[in-house]
């Protein structure tokens, strides 16, 4: 599993029926390129979040009829792109991480 | 899944049972590479699509049968290589976008 | 699927029971790497081909017991090797390509 | 399989359903990459591992319904990052490595 | 399938059950990068191999049930590292071939 930000939405009319109507993101991933994931956990853009790939991208949606090869796994709670993680006195899932200030030092889950 | 353009069609005479007469597209990814995938949405050269590859490949197309290990999972509405989407005023699916300008605003889907 | 030229036959004497008598190729990638496939439309050194990977390479064959994961999809049929395909008074499949002068003309199959 | 450092523990309150509580480590890749992997061998940081990916990677857990698509596989009894591996007169199972003095000097399992 | 040369036996004492006690050896890939691998072939240090990867190297195990990503195929009879094979007068399956003068020339399976 991979550590990507959300860049954006990605519109996509014309598309394979596998697809249905699976909400699709822009990702940027750690080598600065850009790469498409199915979403279901409401990434937002500036987001950090880890995707799955390969067959695993399909099991992990509740319609494992979505073929896809890229879904967002979970959002980062704490990320910053230096790769380490931060304890903010704010913090809470789900927040928008961009604008958080950098830190080396990791925070364990309750 | 991955971000590339169409580059030309494919004409491949010999080949293994398994691809049957799908449609192929040599396609450029973001490195400049050429690749070979699958297209079942009609895709012409100078098109911004995204791929789908892995066993999800197959599970994208109609005829499950075909062994690709890349397909095209669709046309992206509007796209620039510098990786921004654009509004267009005559925007619209299928369209060639190889002329458009550039823009970094991103539109959603209707 | 990623285009390849077929460089050498490789033997392997000693090998796992799942790739049977399967007959294997040292293909040349298009960063320069060596991979090998098996082939079962009959490559010879010099003819550019394309590659199924995956699960896929195992469906790709008659004999899907053979335990591959890189399998010669077929032989393209004019190609060069500065990824532009040639159209030739003299083509047809199966043709050693390597001596073809090079043109970014492409051409469609019949 | 791939040989990394484990870095840290992830927090990601917000995940896809298929990922349960499974325990998540980040991962130091030999290319210096950050990674993501399901642990459940009770990896520390610190600790060289070796990684399956894939299909595998399901497979090679006891709840094969955890959707991930990178496990660790084992730690590495002995490891220098500069790819050997070490006897030391100490050594046991699972210590952390990375104060070992580094040796090319490798020494094989009882 | 990939070409890469056994460099070390490695020593895994706390692995995932998956795994069982299978044979693990870690090889040198092309890029000079290290990568752990199944054998069942009987490799030795300096044997030059190819891997199967993915979940063919799974199904090319006679225990499927072992979850690995990475199995060496097969020991390739004469290779050198600057990617050709040899034919030696003592030439025979298994031998080590780190000490064999280079060449260009190939040869074919008997």
């Amino acid at each position: 599993m991979e550590i990507m930000q959300v860049k954006d939405e990605l519109t996509v009319t014309r598309r394979v029926d596998g697809l249905k109507t699976a909400s699709l993101r822009v990702l940027i991933d750690h080598k600065g390129g850009l790469v498409v994931a199915v979403d279901t956990v409401g990434a937002h853009p500036g987001n950090w979040v880890f995707t799955i790939s390969g067959s695993a991208a399909r099991h992990a949606l509740d319609d494992k009829g979505i073929t896809t090869d890229l879904t967002i796994g979970g959002i980062i709670d704490h990320w910053d792109d230096d790769g380490s993680r931060k304890a903010r006195p704010d913090e809470g899932a789900g927040q928008d991480q961009t604008k958080a200030p950098r830190s080396a030092k990791a925070r364990k889950a309750a």
